[in-house]
This record gives C-alpha cells, structure tokens and sequence, in this order.
C-alpha cells in the first residue's frame, strides 16, 4: 500500500500592519494549513485572505487557537483555568469558522499554538479544555498533536486525531522530544533532516538520540517557512516524499478512520 | 389579527472581572438578546454563560458586533475601510456562534453596536460591510436595524430585516431621531415612553416632537437593563404591551415573511 | 513613641465604561492608594481622576504594576522572563509618573498587582525584575512586600520598602500566609479582623492559625472596598487605630529612614 | 551663517514577535528618532532596546504617540474627545520617559504619530489635546509639526515647536500639502526627493507642484526607513545636506531658543 502524510505548516500569521512568513511559498508546499485565529497572531484580514488563499489552492484550514497574548506571540506560559481554555479555543473556533464559511469550506482540523500547544502534552485540564471545545463545536475536526494528555483525551472520547511528525527535533529513547532547552533538541541539517522525515513516513521509524529505534505513527508532517532556509527545505522534503513514493493528501484522506 | 413583537436588550456586555447590567433580570423580560461579542465588551465566559442562560430561557440569541473598541465601548466613531468592518462583523459573528453551537442554538438576528449601529444608518460602505458579512455568514439571519441605508441595502439585496422601535426616543417629523445632542431627544418620563412603545406596536404610530402622527412598523422594541430604574420600565413595558393584547415572540415569528 | 501607620488600598480600578469599586469613600480613609497602570485595570482617564482626587486629598499615590492581562484583572499566572517583567514594571511607572507630574505630586511607592505581587515572593528573576525597574526609575519610590525574595533583593540593595500587614488572612507558625487554596486562610470576621490588625500595629505581633504569636513588623495596613461591608470594616480598622492612639502617616513619615 | 537642521525618522515600531524597519541602519542616519509608545507598535521590549541604542549612538529620543490601534497601527481616524487624546498622549508621554530615565535621557521631543499627527493639522480639539499633554508634562518638550491648528497652538501658548519638511510630498501654492488621495502627491523620484530637501534647508524654499516657490522654514527633515531603496533615499539625503555645507544637529541646537 502506497503511504500517504498530510504535509502541514503555520500560516496567517500577520497581523495589522507587521508581515510574518512567506504564506505564498508555503502554499505551494502545503496539504494543511494551521490558521492563527488572532490571539497570538492574525486579524479578520489575514484571517479572510489566509482561509481564500488556503480554498483557491486546495490547502485545507485548520484552527491555530493560542493562550491570549499578541504581545508574547503565545508562546509564554499563562496559568489558565480549564473553562478559561475551553471557551478561548471556543471563541477562536468559530471566528475562524466565520472565514471558512464565507469561503466555501469547513474547518477541517486544529492544532493547538504555541505554549498550549505544549501544555496539552502534559496538562489534563488544558488537554480536557480543548477536547471539549472542539467536541462541541464539531466533532468532524480532527486534533493534530504528539502523544501526551491531549491524545489521551481524544482516544478516551473518540475524538478524530492525527500525529504530526517533528522530524527536525530529537527523541530520548521513550519517544518523548528532547527539551529544546537541551543541547542537540533542534536538528538542523538539511540532510538529517529530510532522511528522517522520509524513513518516519515511509518506514514508521525514528531514530532516538541514542541511536534507537523507535516506532512511531505520522500522519502529517510539520514544515517550517520563517525564512529562505525554512522554504527551501520544506521544498525538499515535499520533493523527496514524493521521490520515495508518499502519496501528499489532506488528513481525511490519510486518516485510517474517515467521517461518515 | 393580534399584534406580535419581539422585546431585545444589550446582554453579556461584563468583561473579565467587571460586571456590567443586570443580565439576570433582563432575561425574565425579553424574547431576543443582543450578545456582546469581545470588541466592545464580552469575553469568551461571559458569552458562554450569556448564551447558556438565553437557551435555559428560551431567548433568541443575536450577534451584536462592534468596532474594535474596548476602551471607548464601542461608542467612538473609527474611520475603517469597508473590508474592515466586514471582516471584523464576520470575525464576531463567528466567534459567537461557536457558543451557540456548544449550546444547540444559532445565532438568529444581528444588531451592529453603538456607534457602528448609527452609522450603518448613514454611511452606505458601512452598510455594505454588514450585509455582506451577514449574506456570507448565514443569510437566514434577521438584521435589526432603523431605516437608513443598512435597511436600503437589506431590501436590495432581500436580506431579512426587523425594524427596531425605540421608545425612549424623539424623532422628527419626516421620522428620523432627534440627534442626542439636542435637548429633548432622550424621552425620560416612564409614562410617557410606555405609552409611546404600546401605540407605536398596536397601531404602527408614533408622535413626532412637533405633534405629527407618523407610520411606523416595529418587529421589535428595545429594552434597557442598566439600573433598577430602567429595569422597572422594561417591566412595565412589557406588562402594558400584553395587557393590551400584543403577543410577545420572537422575530422569526413576527417577521411576515420568513426565510424559506 | 507614638506608632505610626499608613493605610492603603487599590485605587483607579476601572475601566472604560466599566465601574470598579468604591474609590470615592475609599480616599477619604486612605494615606495611600496603589493605582492601576492600564495592564490589569484603569485607563489613561481613570488613572488621570484617580491621581487628581489623590492630589486633592492628600493621599499618596503609588504605582500598582500587572501582567498583561486585562481579561484575567492580572490574577493569572503569566510566565514571562526577568526582561519582560522588568520592562512592563517600568512602562506601568513611567505611564503613572504623568499623570503625578500633570497633578504635581510624584509616584511615591510601589505594589506589585496580584499574581505578580504573589510572585515576586518566591520567584527570584520576578524579585529582580521589580527591583531593577524601581532602581532605574526612582531609588526614592518605596516598595510595598511581604516578607520573601522581593524584600531581601531590596534589603541587598538598600531600596526602601514597606511591610504591608494583611490582617484578614490567616499565618503559619513560620509567619508565611495560609494559601487562599486551604479553608480559613481568610478571615472574615470583622471583630477578629479589627482586632488583629490593631495588636499588630502597635504591639507588633500577630497570632499565627496554631495560636502561637508571632513578631511582625508593619508599615502599612492594606484595606479593601469592594462592596459596603468591605467600607466597612476599613471605617472600623481606620477608627479603632486610631481610637489605639496609632498615627495615620503616609509611608516616608512612617519609614524610619525618610527620603532627603 | 551655517544652516543647521536635525534629520528625524520613525524608531521602534516592531512588536513582540514582529519586526518593521531596520532601526539599526536608520539609527547611523539620525540626530532625533520618534519612537512608538506602545499604542500603534512599539512594546516594552522594543521602547527599552530603542532607546538605549538612540543613546548609545547619541540620537535624541522623542515620543511618537498615537490612537489606540494596533490593528490599525495608529492609520485609522478615531472620533475621541479632547481628554481622551490628551490622556491618551500623557499615558505614552510617561511609559516612554520611564526608558529614557532608565538610559540616562529624556524625551527631547513629541511627533503625534499617522492620523493624530493629521488631525491635529486640522482639528483645534486635537491639537489643544497634544498642547496641553505636553505643557503638563514637561514644556521643555519639542513638538514636531507642520503648519495648522497645532502650531497656532504652541504660538499662542509660547510652546516649543520645530517644523518638519517633507520632501517627498507635493505642495499646493498655498503651502499645504497635496492629498496623498491626489496623483502626484507622493514623489518618488530620487534625484527630485534630494534636490528638494536641499533647496529646502539650504534656501528656506520649496516648489509647488504648480511651479511657485514657496518661503518654508524646515528645522527637520524627515526620513524613511522602510524597504532598502529608503534606506538608499535617506543616506542619500543626508550625505547631500553635508556636501551643501548643512549642520546634522539634535533640535535643540537647532530651533533658535534652546533650552535653559
């Protein structure tokens, strides 16, 4: 059987006067796309351009929801109570499912942004938080994250997910990601990184930083587009994906499970 | 036939730890609620619980959008460009809807807030920006609105409209509303606005300021909640309209023609 | 010798169009008011008011810093670095200075707004924070703490400070605070309350949850009016002090080592 | 006698995640910068790194107040009152001279930033609101302006001002400036840019765009940093000033009275 990987990136990322990212370049790359939803990033602009650019190309939409703070870029630690969470990622749902609509499609997915992206790791209160907002608001939109809390949350319920594959971050043995406080936690070899990307899809194997194998599950690869660098290797393993005979589709596709 | 109309008040305008109205009160009175939706005021809890509690009670929910306005409430004039009115309407518009969602409703009408509410009536851009946030949303939705060019645009484009009556108001002879900043335009004298709001819904007439009978149509009269005195008008209000016979429902049910 | 105490309270709460306590008949019990900075709470026409009645009555005006967190009123934990906390202290007291430079009065003291101020007394980079933007700004300001890592960074540089006695909370026999999480950590009867606060001005002791006395030193008495009964029993504190023969003072006459 | 004029240009309006212009290579150009306070860009962060490298590099520092919209970076016509923009103005006046205090200068001058720096031109209200903002907070301050309601107002109340020349902006032959709605309004050609700064400070003349020479008295000339053809622009600009035997020095050593 053919093996088949949603490939997925950050985008709408602007906000108000101020660019971020190459939106265009990643587009042409993308099967998926996580759209900021204006608590971190974006506004109904970026919001509106991002959801039409993502509908002409083909690229599905998926919420980024955040903790609230533009200023930190949601990427600071803020100490939330769950109902707080629950209705943030809510508010932010819909906002961007505003978009959506008036542009002829659905949100298709979310992944958490950021900190609470994180968190949902090994928070069960903020991973019950988003499981219930996204329960509530559709529970067609498949939860992209990496095991942890949130994963444990989804199974318990039933919840539509998929894994995303880090392929330029290093594992310990026990499949958990080095902390990016730690040496060696961020790969940066172009090289590396795309073998390991194509043997995570292709093979269902991850090598840890110790030199073990690990299992691992891959239904959507994450890429990277801050910068020429970024682009360029995002374009080379969408190259090399499809070289070693991935098929590139959106989540539903690649999922085991689709939606009735 | 009997005469039907659709009581609304201003709902769910508290924000983080400030209280605003006494939601609680209001909510025993009305058949529609206009919901704050985080740019003038509101946050996600406080559209949660004002969206659960409408459902509890069988009251309508509806958007009420905004500029971009916290600080001022809304009630500042801004000078935005008709995308940015139209994406932030959709942007608010979404955003409650998640919460209607969670609580097995949908958002049935919208009323634009303050100052955004006075100049749909004046600046046809504007207008424009309304209607199409609302067509590409959900044209089901009943705007609430005074005549002007929001309503010129609903006609042109047959958008359901409900026009909204305010009792408390002086208006002119060819039937707009005094400006606030003349003396006079605000009626205070309680019995005076209720007999006002009972003539304007059961005969469709209302007296301007020099003692002219105009026509008027009402779907739907406005309520106020801020303080025990307005609460005890909103009471009477509504007590003189079913004494006189008028049917209290909401707007689906007092439009003549509804949505197919 | 006659002992001498300032009382504070939170001042300059509001927001917009929305009303936050009492300040009125708060100021006329006050020597000092901890003013909101615009991060928490208060705007720039709150805090211009609330410094100009300041200035009127003879009560000192002290900056009362935040995270940024408007929704949360600052009462949620953000994880920021010793920078950020540092350069949002020193934005809040520069943004306030105005205001007392327009009203010819200075800022006089410092208190670190609710989760920062419950931080500053065991994070040390937060402690350091404070302090560094005190220091930069104006060494002279007083900083209002509790005994923790923010009083020693102080007493390691020979910033001047002020212990600010909590008389409705309950202590441990080490003279740490009951965490609000456990029952009785706030005492609410007005009598104990009362009492409490003046054993621990003028006999400089305070009994702990396990009866055991305790010496403390007390530079400062913060009270509350949120709510009649808060007013209250502030009247009362105010009254029975000075009933004790304690002085009401604002801090540099109460401080041992007033400024030049 | 040696003509003398400082050369200015917009500073620190990146924001958290975001960055906009390259201040580094502007700081080389400068003797004044105006630097955004946080309301239209510009965050603590930034404010503090900007004006420490304006005083390691010697470039006065001055205060670029705005509206409150991020969003909208300040470009959007806001309908406030009078003390809500002189409040507003306060507010940003205080958190910038908290950095300058920190880095051991002060704020030497204020240019109302994007639509207020408009309105104030035309709207007495506005310009009474900067006038007063700044004489209550320090009336040593450098308002930087152009002809109109905020120049009378510093003529009628003995405030300091410096006219700002804009060289890339056509004239009418009455001296104000063609709209920038209008063809031609902006001119873009170097060689012409540079000619008409120099003629501007060298002479004390500029042409209208109907060919009239016009008297103009330019204490400041304005320049751009946005994109690397700006950058080329405003080099140019300045090398040329000095080739013409023109003084780059901070205002005060420009305007006629400086400072006691």
């Amino acid at each position: 059987m053919v093996p088949a990987v949603d490939l997925v990136a950050d985008l709408g990322e602007s906000f108000g006067a101020y660019t971020m990212g190459d939106d265009a370049a990643l587009l042409d790359l993308l099967t998926s796309a996580n759209v900021a939803c204006g608590f971190h990033a974006g506004d109904p602009r970026v919001m509106d351009t991002t959801v039409r650019a993502c509908v002409e190309r083909g690229v599905r939409v998926g919420a980024h929801p955040s903790f609230p703070d533009l200023a930190g870029f949601g990427r600071r630690a803020m100490d939330l109570t769950e109902n707080e969470v629950r209705t943030d990622v809510l508010y932010q749902l819909g906002a961007l499912s505003a978009f959506t609509r008036a542009h002829g499609t659905r949100v298709a997915h979310l992944a958490p942004h950021g900190k609470l992206g994180n968190l949902v790791v090994t928070r069960r209160d903020y991973a019950r938080a988003v499981a219930d907002a996204v329960e509530a608001f559709d529970p067609e939109i498949v939860i992209l994250l990496q095991e942890g809390e949130l994963a444990a949350e989804c199974r318990a319920r039933g919840l539509r997910m998929a894994m995303v594959g880090l392929a330029d971050r290093a594992y310990e043995d026990d499949g958990t990601l080095v902390p990016r406080s730690e040496p060696g936690a961020v790969l940066s070899d172009p090289d590396e990184v795309t073998a390991r990307t194509v043997r995570m899809v292709t093979e269902g194997v991850l090598t840890s930083r110790h030199g073990r194998d690990l299992p691992v599950r891959t239904d959507c690869v994450q890429l990277h587009g801050d910068g020429p660098e970024a682009l360029r290797l995002a374009t080379r393993i969408r190259a090399e994906l499809q070289a070693a005979g991935v098929r590139l589709a959106p989540l539903d596709q690649v999922l085991d499970a689709p939606a009735a």
